[in-house]
């Protein structure tokens, strides 16, 4: 192994590039469907995309979430009821206006997201405090006529993987309690994938069109762009009150119901392709890959049974372990051109058997983020081999959570901060008010993701140089 | 148990009402949606919908199938290239025509059915017969502008479940294997879900837009109505030579693909319920069941703690087993309420644990579809309620299969044909003209289903009465 084949020097500096080649080389998704904005994930992709559902409905489920499906279309007058969200989502929205030839009563938009869907049903489920509280997801497409360049997976006008959750209570705290456990939820998915993250509550004027406030998952990209990858939002009794959602208290008299809803997006699965990737390509969190170990024979004349054998026993000692696995039996091709084939797809291990492996009962071990090699007895592989996937895993999150820290500068300077924002997330002290907030926005061209949840005020205000009452985020966004 | 439980004559007499009344009561599916033929799968319902899809999803998966996703939108000019398929689907389909508040360059149809979607990919992707043969499927939201009356799940305007699949081959003997493949693939998945079917190749005149033959699975409900639950597809090269889709061939020679598709939706989900109920409402098979075994406690005072050890460790053995299984340990209700509660919802097996069989170290078992009960050992358990499982498959699946049989009556005349199709599906001689199919539609005012594929010709034709070429079925269809 040398340090060479293990640079990041595309991944950082050519990022657009990179990304670009892993979703091809990788075979993730092909954008030259004929709508622009509009892809296929294709079936390496697809799996891909499974394993990372299939976390996230582990985590909704263990919380008391429960999966159904709406409808895609909203008709007009319900998408218009609540008015800061018809303002942001009229322009974004893809309007059915024809049903064969005929011209239909009402035009029907493209579900943007599901709050106003959701809202006529929930007026006639809930009656009591007895129905609540209700927690509902659902995954599922959606949709924004996005007029700004499209970008694979991360700005589409076809959102293809779309989980959203919509909760509903009898009481403002418990929305709050909600938030919490929404967010806790999301760090533990997003841990789950392999994918480090910061948090911000967003600023007044970048909050979800409906809500009264919004806290935000930010995923720092090696350009040092960042993507919002979660959102979690509580909506009070805005919705509610537009739709009448009403409930009977334990004490008899009425009240509307207190909601949230939080969601995460296809960004989730992007995330986790560009997180740990190297100039070699994809590297996967064995969590999510959808091949964890590919076990490649390295043929020689008059071993072809004894090393066909042992790569069977090899899959199904991991099978029975539940590490996905496959054989690449391919004969046309090399073991070279194996090695080179799965690690652009990122399989976190390689395990190959040549003859010599063969004769001593054992296999070599490479894992693809160092690309190291290690000679494991065959009877040791069913504990050697969850070690280094356990090993793996661990390295990989704290080496993409070191360079996510190290992609964070403190600013104290308007100046400074135009300067740091070519290579990093800035943080600076803020006063809270707007105008300030606008002003930083204004001066470098950036976007305030917006208050750092997690960090006590220090400093002055950025812009006013008055005492700061919080820590501002504020970065080049995708 | 009294036979008067068991009674299915609502099922049989009031199937409509039998339906709506399961849909809502056991809590599948909701269609007080704001939009005519548009509804909501709900929680209990979604994930019996899960099992169904994760059964059909294994049976493709072992068949060589790969899941990818593509678009919902199809813009006009390639829904149009094939001239049958526009012809139909012009009528049949939602248009997006706008974006924002911009009229858009093109409309863009929400997919009725995906071929027009994926041959523009196939012309990118297929290069040679090493390519051959694809095999690609994928699980989507399909939409038909329906202006008949509507029926939850079953004829509606969102289709929220849509498995569809489509192959690439490079001969027409190729794709006239997979049409084989296919169907096995769909018989072994209705057995699964313990839905009997009847197979027959749909009409010239009732074929698939685009294709040269159509197989059909049809399902009889109580009302005699058939539905179409599954369909297979031979399309040629018709969509290939409009798309231009070529490859070259072994000896350098090009060739346009061969294709085939199929298909089944949510109706698959609607004969699952429908196939083995009863009038206390739903029995589902365990293969699909949401909760295979719930456990309902007896409780009494001093038993507290003793019945709650015996839940769990109950639900631990069932765990253990992979069997789906629930304490229904909800203090407000009574234990009688529970058991009806949870009929109603089709649970295929009860375990009853009161104070005498915790003394007793032994639990109630009670079978949803026979309300026969025993007394098991708790010992025994492991052993038994799979043995119970199994035994309730093949007792429900040779039931439904008996009725369905008793639902097919041969007819020499049409005046019988028209008398019986109030209470059969009919079959009978077909010289094989359309001429004498259409007058039997004519006549009866039912549909022709097609040629029985798995019989062999007898008799004459129902209208000609020239020597029969096949068995022809005609039926009232939803």
């Amino acid at each position: 192994m040398s340090e060479k084949e293990l640079t990041r020097s595309v991944w950082e500096k050519d990022f657009k590039k990179w990304f670009r080649d892993v979703l091809k080389n990788a075979e993730i998704v092909d954008f030259r469907y004929p709508i622009k904005g509009f892809g296929v994930w294709l079936p390496y992709g697809f799996k891909l995309r499974e394993n990372v559902l299939a976390l996230l409905r582990k985590r909704l489920d263990e919380t008391g979430h429960q999966e159904v499906l709406f409808p895609l279309l909203i008709p007009r007058d319900m998408l218009a009821k609540e008015s800061e969200h018809i303002a942001k989502f009229d322009e974004q929205c893809f309007w059915v206006t024809k049903g064969g030839k005929r011209r239909l009563g009402e035009e029907l938009a493209l579900r943007p997201t599901s709050e106003t869907a959701i809202a006529p049903m929930l007026k006639i489920w809930i009656r009591s405090h007895k129905d609540l509280p209700k927690r509902f997801y659902q995954v599922v497409n959606v949709f924004r006529y996005e007029t700004k360049a499209t970008v694979p997976i991360i700005r589409v006008r076809e959102v293809m993987t779309f989980k959203e959750a919509h909760t509903s209570h009898a009481t403002p705290e418990d929305a709050k309690k909600q938030i919490k456990v929404a967010m806790d939820v999301y760090k533990r998915f997003f841990d789950d994938i392999g994918v480090p993250y910061i948090i911000s509550q967003r600023p007044e004027w970048d909050k979800f069109p409906g809500a009264v406030y919004s806290i935000a998952f930010d995923f720092i990209c090696p350009s040092r762009q960042t993507v919002q990858i979660g959102t979690v939002h509580n909506l009070d009794q805005n919705f509610s009150k537009v739709f009448d959602i009403t409930f009977e208290k334990a004490d008899g008299t009425r009240d509307h119901i207190w909601q949230t809803c939080y969601g995460i997006s296809g960004r989730a699965v992007a995330s986790a392709i560009i997180a740990n990737g190297d100039d070699r390509g994809l590297v996967l969190a064995p969590n999510v890959a959808p091949i964890q170990v590919i076990i490649v024979p390295i043929p020689k004349k008059g071993y072809e049974k004894r090393g066909r054998e042992a790569c069977d026993k090899v899959a199904k000692t991991l099978s029975d372990l539940g590490v996905r696995n496959e054989i690449d039996d391919r004969e046309e091709l090399t073991p070279g051109s194996k090695f080179y084939y799965w690690e652009t797809r990122g399989v976190p291990i390689r395990i190959e058997i040549g003859p010599r492996d063969v004769d001593k009962k054992q296999v070599t071990v490479v894992r693809r983020d160092t690309l190291k090699r290690w000679t494991i007895p065959m009877r040791d592989l069913g504990k050697a081999i969850p070690k280094f996937m356990d090993e793996m895993t661990k390295q990989l999150r704290s080496k993409a959570l070191r360079w996510m820290n190290g992609s964070i500068k403190w600013v104290s300077s308007l100046e400074e901060a135009e300067e740091a924002l070519k290579n990093y997330v800035v943080e600076a002290g803020w006063c809270g008010e707007k105008a300030c907030g606008l002003g930083i926005e204004e001066k470098t061209g950036a976007s305030v993701l917006g208050i750092a949840v997690d960090k006590r005020p220090k400093g002055n205000c950025l812009v006013c140089d008055r005492k700061a009452k919080h820590v501002i985020r504020t970065a080049l966004t995708y």
